[in-house]
């Protein structure tokens, strides 16, 4: 089987969640696995100067706009959140801790927290929000509350933050087809036509 | 027949320059004729805070992929041009200059001042160069010399690129189907489903 793809998205990244939602299909639809990878854009955005979508004037009002648009074309549920942007540190400390484990288990937890956020426009940014998720899932709560405060933890997500930037990573969703980079939900359509023809 | 598609670009953007070859096609698929809108990113960067693409770090070498890769895709030459970015504002001056008389030879000179700076990778930031892709259209040089200097012309780019601000124009090619906005080159295909449902 070929290499998985490769999904790099940030949680508080409303186009990460609308991305979440296809990218297993897409991959499978291409006999791909897909390797989901939560980042933090705010690391990011210290190396490329660049500042969240929706604070940009102008653009913001654009996203605003988009964002449920394409979101209906998907057939996705969408809610703004209230407080936006929020911290997803404690989001992905959570997905880091499963993931070598359980993978399937990380990736359940992560489309969770993305519909907690985006479809039920709820807060995920600190830890007792993110602990509930889990919770809800049948993880045991003690062991979570604990694991995000891990040093081990915390280490890993910053070694594959700082592997994503060295590697270009500068938005959410961000996807590589081997060593092909797609930025964007935009680009979906672009990434299956790789996968089809293997490049143009 | 229904309103004209507005298509807002800058002559400086290369995403512009791809839609350009693209858009009377998708318009005239859906009895739409297209008006053509150049603009001036500088300008809108003053407001959104914004930088020319390119010179983002990260995103601007995404971009260098990205461009060559859209436009095989597409089917269309691209060549980045040396001199990057660079001053567009005479290229819309003789835009401008032409538009209200002819629209059809304004959108031909448009085309030849794009492909000229993304098809041959050539400058076209200063007069001469303006003048020159002019003249091999036909028109008259020295005509065409004066107009990049009437104040008539110039003050009718400032109004533009006011409206498109005001409207909310941050980008290129920025496309409104009735009031509805579209954001670059990868909402093409959301701009034809606008075109063929009447929105969803």
């Amino acid at each position: 089987m070929a290499a998985p793809i490769d999904f790099y998205f940030d949680f508080s990244s409303p186009y990460g969640y609308l991305a979440a939602h296809v990218i297993d299909d897409l991959g499978a639809r291409h006999g791909r696995a897909v390797a989901w990878r939560p980042m933090q854009l705010g690391a990011v955005f210290k190396v490329s100067g660049q500042q969240p979508l929706l604070n940009i004037p102008l653009k913001g009002d654009y996203a605003k706009r988009d964002l449920p648009r394409t979101a209906r074309l998907m057939g996705l549920p969408f809610t703004m959140p209230e407080q936006f942007p929020f911290m997803s540190v404690a989001a992905c400390r959570a997905f880091y801790w499963l993931v070598d484990d359980d993978a399937a288990a990380a990736r359940a937890l992560a489309l969770a927290l993305y519909n907690r956020a985006f479809a039920e426009g709820q807060p995920i940014a600190q830890a007792p929000d993110v602990v509930a998720v889990a919770a809800s899932l049948g993880h045991d709560p003690e062991t979570v509350r604990a694991a995000l405060q891990d040093p081990a933890v915390k280490n890993r997500l910053r070694t594959d933050v700082d592997a994503a930037i060295e590697r270009g990573v500068f938005g959410s969703p961000f996807i590589f087809v081997d060593d092909e980079p797609f930025w964007g939900v935009d680009h979906l359509s672009q990434v299956e036509r790789w996968l089809e023809t293997g490049g143009w």
